[in-house]
Parts: structure tokens; C-alpha cells; sequence
């Protein structure tokens, strides 16, 4: 008997050694393929710089859906379709002016209405500015809000080491802020860029009035960080000063629009779906390149390294390109809606939407038999300086997504330069560099080609 | 007696938790003032945008010199003082010019004179061209070789992850590329640029003419990428079509330069040496930000760091600003032979040659005792990202000092963007993140501050 054991446990090992073998060598087949023949920069340089920003319901996000689909079917797969979503639209309309009125002096400061703000009056709106450093500071101000200008000033806090956590602390004064400063009065809030860098780009993003009636909004905008710390100078020395800005964007009627999907069937468990995706919206100042241009090219890409290198997936791997993430969510909640209708089995969902930067490692959001297995593969991941395998938020677009026992990663760029570009007018192309692009999407073929080879545990 | 073991070990686990405690709070205080407080990014843009481009010998390398020895003074080290060395002084003059001649079509194409290289003939050089894709190609050629141009042309290998890898199995074209071919009677070479990108920029660099005489000295020139490439696509169309290019470079005689060196004194054991650089002098296109203004300052930073802490080393630290790593290696070897002399007991050194880019480990140069040492602290590392411990050069500073046991070690940083920029005209400050360096900074620091607590296993 123990000699059997032996011996099962010489074969169990051998099998292993070969396995390994055999996905280092995959591995590697999957990293040249991205790193010699890839298509990812070129997609990224049609979408950044033949077609620009698309923002939800834009002629330039149609566009987008319709490039990213005719690429998809040349590629040869399966089935490539479009889902109907219906998005918000909102313009911006002119571009914003704003200054600081300090005695007679104007100082011209750069700002960008947030995602879903109203309007100014026509000719702007000009008051006196209490400065915060955050919502938690609004009761200490309480009546005296009434009619001045909320100037949300918290900066993004430098001691993080992943700049996405000094977000997380910061973006509630941007998506929030005007909300609650209505609440005491406010006439507009201002908000400190989310930024980790002294620079005159105003960062853009999404804001919302929750449950305020339509007559209680009040216009909000980002300042340049730059811009907030003069501000926030010339407060110093002269409180009652005041601050004026003029904005014209409007929200408009929901619009049609589409997610894109394409699909490589599984050879052996075509039921069990496999989604790897990122937003094929942006914001509307800039091309939208890291954000998410990267990550749609990067997902599209999986799928051309699969079939360039003849790999049959055994499950069946689904690019989805998501509609409206920055703005409203619509694509990946109509996902996941018509995945539940169509009783869809996704065991896996990886997205891509944190920067087309050096690749460090994934966010897993699983349990821990699944979460310690994914880990267990951080060895093969090693010689391509992947070692980041850490529980965590997986991704916006897959995050509705709930199926069974599903398995979600985000892939985990190097986050030290990202929100140096994040809804900011430099998010373009030449902020991209090829290679790291290209270790990004073979980086999530890897997952996708580990977890198609050993299934999750259900 | 069991029971005295049990309490042993219980109190040397309870020592070494400790220690860990006390580590793991050091090295958040140095990540914390470096993202703080730090002084490198504001050094760096003197040094790029006030002084610039700082080839030995030049008039902004001594600058430079005056510059950083003025800011280590003004942090009040206990020692800070120059060291004489004579450099070789070369210089680019005007403007090379380049264009590849096509039947009656004249295509301008970028170049850049390689460091150390001769002029060609005053009104520039044209020669039928062979292309080559290494030195070991010019044997097959033989003869056919004489009055002609040799156009090394082997690419960077984009395969391998680590693009110091590709850079390794290139750069004797350029290093050594105009020696050989003169050998086989070449008039002149032109060599791809060290570049895995596709542009525009011609990337310099040092090259040697070996045991050739003088008067067997060929010109030899970088070409942009691009370049490259339609050279070759045209030598396809017409293997008959001609190069001409023009440069006026010169070697002068040698200067005196110096390096700067600053130093805190050590408090238990001062004659131990532990040895922190980088390199003043850059190339003469750019301002040489990366390579190395990111390692000079992040170098001041390591003792800026300690003393804005508090921190009073076991171990005396000394700062080296090293002259002419770029053409000659003067101030590396000129250090090690003062070392030599003085009978200095060098413990360790550490260097930053690789870019300001995201810190991802440290290449090490130790016997197995010491690397094991230095990579079990690898845990203290990892919450700033810091996974890469490799036996492997340290950096060509240092290269030359060797004492007893020391040991050393160069800091890696991401690889994928440096040869962008390395030795072209866009290797400026605006290709630096703030945080980037100042988290290169703070992973040297820690380093440095490890080795003084636990010392070197002799």
C-alpha cells in the first residue's frame, strides 16, 4: 500500500512538473505573441487619435462601437454582436471660464464642469467662498453656507503608496460635494482636482445630486490643483473675496448605445462563460487613451493572442466593451441584467479599466479557496515581474455581475502616474507607452488562460 | 534546560519582532518624507531646466558640480568636498546632417555623432552602404566592406521583459561597431538607435576605436529608429543607393572635472564606508534627467532623508556625485583609487543608473551569505511595491571599488520607458513623475538604513 502511494504521489508530481511546464511555456507564448505581433497600440492609436474622446451618447462613442466591432469580427471569432443600452447624455457645451475677484484684480483660474452639473445662470455666478476640507466640514459652517460658493479643498493624501487609495479618500468632495453643500444653501461648489500633482489641468468626473429635487441643484466644477492652492492663498490673506464661473452643459434624454461583445465558443464547457472587458466610453476632455482606451484594447487583445497562437479555450471567452462606465454605469448593468435573463453561467469576469501602465499584478475579489489558488500561480507570473496578487475591487463595469461562484480580477497597473491624466485633458495617446501596454494584455491572457486550463472551485 | 532553551527562543523572537517593529516604522518614515518632504524633484529641475545637458568637461557639467555641492553643503553634513579628476572632453559641434541619396531623391534622415567619435571629411562623407545586422555579419561580407558605409541594424530584442536585457545584446554595434568595420576598410558607420520604439530621435552614447590608430578612425553615427527603417527598406529597393552624412565632432584634451562628495559620519563605527551615488554628468542632447539627474538627487535625498529624521548612521554615509560614467568612467575609477590609497574600509554602495521611474527592486553584487541577508528583508519591502531582489550588476560607478567583502547593489526601477529616452533629446524633465522618484529615493533610503542597523556578514 505504501508503496502505491508512493508512486501516485511520484505521478501526481510528475503530472504537476509537466503542467507547469507546460503553461510556463504558454506563458511565454502568450508575452512574445503581445509583445511581437500585438494589435493593442494600433487599435488605441485609431480610438485615441482618429476618433478622440467618447463620451456616453457622443457621435464619437458610436463610432468607437462600431470600429471596435468591425475589428473584433476580423479577428475571426465566433460571434461578435452589440448589446442596446440606453445611456445619459450630457454635454458640456462651451468651454467654462472662471476667476478669482480679489479686490479689482481677476485672476483667471482653469475649471471643468463635473459629469451631470447644470448650468450656471447665462452669465455666470459670482459669491464669496467658504473653503472646506471636506463634506464632514459643511455643519462647522452650517447658515453661513447660505449663498457663498463651497471650495472643497481636501488633497489627495501623497502617503499612499497606491495612488488609488488616496483617491478612494478624496472623491466623495467630487461626487457628493454639491449635493451636500445644497443642502446648506451653497450657490456651486469647487472642487480640488483629484490629482496628485501641482499642474492647470482641471480633472473631470462624475457627480450626482442623489435624491435633491431638479430645482435644488446647484453647478459644481473641478479647479485645477494649482488653481485650488492659489485659491485657497488668496482666501488666506483676503476672506471675502469672491470666485465667478460660467458653465453651459445640460443634461439631455437618454440616447441608444451598445456594448460590444465577441465571443471564442469553449471546446469543452461552452456554457461556462469567461468575460474580460473594459469602457469603451471617456471622458470628453481628452482622448480617453489610458482611461479606458487601455483597457479595451488590452481585452480585445486577449482574444487576438488566443486565436493567433490556435488556443481552443475549453470554456467560452467573451470580450465585452463596455458602454457609459464613467457616467452612469448603464453597460455593465445591462450586462449583467441580460446575463441573469439569458441564465448565463460566468464563472470568471476580469476587467482592465486602471491605466494602460506597467503591469504589477491583479485584484481578486473571491473567496479565499479561489483567491489562494489564483496565488499559487504568482510563480509562473514571476519572470514577467507580476507580483501583486491582492484581494480587492475587481472592477466598475463586471462589479453588477453575480453568477454562481464567479471569480473577478482588475488588472493592477504601476498607479504612480495615473491621475496625472485621469479625466484631464492629457489623457492621450503620446501619455501611452506600447510595451507596457502590451505586458498589460498579455498579463490578463495569462489569467484568463490559467483559470480556462483549471476551471474555478465551486 | 529545555525550559531555559524555550525562553531563549521565545526572547530572540521577541527581539527579532522588535527589530521588525522598529524596521517596519523606519522605512514608513522614510517612504512618508520622501512623498512629503523630499527635495529631489525640486533639485531635478534645477539641474534640467536651470543648468541642462552636462558632458564632462563642458561648462554646465561644472556647474552642475558647484550646484549639488552648494546643496549638500546647505543640508549640514558633516563633510562635503570635491575630488579632482581629469576627464575627456568631447564635443558634438555643429549640428550633424544626413541624408540617404536615391537614384536623384535626397531623403533626410536624423543622426546624432557617437560620443568619442571622429568628424567626417569637412563637407561630409557619401558611400554606397552594406547593412549589417551585428559585427559577427561583417566577416561574410569581407572585402566587399572596403569604401563603403556599415549600417549596424539588429533591433532591440522586444522579447524580453527587462529592457536592460535588450539593451545588453545590442549595444556593441554602437560601442564597437566602427572599430571592427574599419578593420575591414569601412569609411564610416551608422547604427540603429538603442530604442525599442519606433521615432524620430537619434540616441547617442559612447563608443571606442580600441588599439585602432588615429588615423584609421572612422565617423560613426546613431540613426533614429524610423530611420533605420526606411534606410533598410530602401537598400531593399536599391541595394546601389548612397548615405551621405556630415558631423564635426572633436576630442579635445582632457579636463579637470571633479566629483562632489558629501558624508555624515558614522557614530559606532566610523571607517565603515557605506557608499550612495549616482552619475552628474549626462549627455550633451538633453538635460539628462533620467540618466542620471533622477540618480544624483535621489542620492542626496538618502542622506537629506536621514538627517531630517534624525537618523544618526552606525556607519559613516557618503554621498558620491560621480563625473564622466557617460565617455570614460573617470570619476568611478578616480574614486576607487583614493579609496585604495586612503586604505578606506568600503562596506557598501549602492547606485541609481537606471532612470527615475517606478522602484521595482534592487540587482545585487554580494556572495550568497549577504544577498540572502539583503533578500530577507523583503517583507519590509512589500508594502511599497518592492519585489525584485536579482544577483546582478550593480552599476558602472561603483563597478571599480572593491574592498574586502563589500557589498553592492544598483536600484531597479521600471524598465519598459528608459530607452525612450536614454541618451535622445527627449530625455527631460517633463519624462519625470514626481512620485516615481521620490519612491526610488525612498527605497535606496531604506536600504542604506537596513544595511547600517544589521551591518555586512564579513
Amino acid at each position: 500500500m505504501k508503496k502505491i502511494v508512493i508512486i501516485g504521489a511520484f505521478f501526481l508530481s510528475g503530472m504537476s512538473v509537466l503542467a507547469q511546464t507546460s503553461d510556463e511555456k504558454m506563458l511565454k507564448d502568450i508575452y512574445n505573441s503581445s509583445l511581437t505581433n500585438g494589435k493593442c497600440y494600433s487599435w488605441l492609436e485609431h480610438l485615441s487619435n482618429k476618433i478622440g474622446s467618447r463620451l456616453s451618447g457622443s457621435e464619437n462613442a458610436e463610432k468607437a462601437v462600431q470600429y471596435t466591432k468591425a475589428q473584433l469580427e476580423a479577428l475571426g471569432l465566433d460571434k461578435v454582436y452589440l448589446q442596446e443600452v440606453m445611456v445619459p447624455k450630457w454635454v458640456r457645451g462651451e468651454k467654462e471660464t472662471a476667476y478669482i475677484l480679489d479686490n479689482k484684480t481677476k485672476i483667471t483660474v482653469p475649471i471643468a464642469a463635473l459629469g451631470g452639473s447644470v448650468a450656471t445662470p447665462k452669465n455666470g455666478l459670482t459669491a464669496e467662498v467658504i473653503e472646506v476640507q471636506g463634506i464632514e466640514d459643511l455643519k462647522k459652517w452650517g447658515d453661513k453656507i447660505k449663498g457663498k460658493i463651497v471650495f472643497y479643498n481636501r488633497p489627495m493624501d501623497p502617503t499612499f503608496i497606491e495612488t488609488f487609495k488616496s483617491y478612494g479618500g478624496c472623491v466623495d468632495q467630487r461626487y457628493a460635494g454639491a449635493k451636500e453643500a445644497a443642502k446648506f444653501g451653497a450657490v456651486g461648489t469647487i472642487v480640488r482636482s483629484m490629482n496628485l500633482r501641482l499642474d492647470d489641468y482641471p480633472h473631470t468626473g462624475t457627480q450626482s445630486y442623489g435624491d435633491l429635487q431638479p430645482s435644488e441643484y446647484i453647478p459644481t466644477a473641478a479647479i485645477s490643483t494649482n488653481g485650488a492652492e492659489l485659491l485657497s492663498q488668496k482666501l488666506k490673506a483676503n476672506p471675502g473675496l469672491k470666485f465667478y464661473f460660467k458653465q453651459s452643459c445640460e443634461q439631455m434624454e437618454d440616447v441608444l448605445s451598445y456594448n460590444v461583445v465577441g465571443e471564442i465558443k469553449g471546446t469543452e464547457h461552452p456554457d461556462n462563460i469567461m468575460v474580460v472587458g473594459g469602457h469603451l466610453d471617456s471622458w470628453d476632455l481628452a482622448d480617453g487613451s489610458h482611461d479606458d482606451g487601455a483597457g479595451v484594447v488590452q481585452s480585445m487583445e486577449a482574444l487576438h493572442i488566443f486565436k493567433r497562437l490556435g488556443y481552443k479555450p475549453k470554456n467560452t471567452i467573451r470580450v465585452v466593451l463596455f458602454m457609459n462606465e464613467e457616467n452612469g454605469g448603464r453597460g455593465g448593468k445591462k450586462y449583467a441584467e441580460l446575463a441573469k435573463t439569458n441564465n448565463e453561467n460566468h464563472i470568471f469576469a476580469l476587467e482592465s479599466d486602471s491605466g494602460g501602465f506597467s503591469p504589477r499584478g491583479f485584484s481578486i475579489e473571491a473567496d479565499d479557496a479561489n483567491f489562494q489558488r489564483i496565488s499559487s500561480w504568482k510563480n509562473l507570473f514571476e519572470p514577467y515581474l507580476i507580483h501583486s496578487f491582492v484581494k480587492g475591487g475587481a472592477g466598475a463595469d463586471i462589479n453588477p455581475l453575480s453568477s454562481g461562484k464567479i471569480v473577478k480580477a482588475g488588472l493592477k497597473p504601476d498607479s504612480q502616474r495615473y491621475f496625472d491624466y485621469h479625466h484631464a485633458l492629457n489623457d492621450n495617446f503620446d501619455a501611452i507607452n506600447k510595451r507596457e501596454l502590451e505586458l498589460g494584455a498579455a498579463t490578463m491572457t495569462s489569467l484568463l488562460y490559467l483559470i480556462d486550463q483549471n476551471g474555478i472551485m465551486e
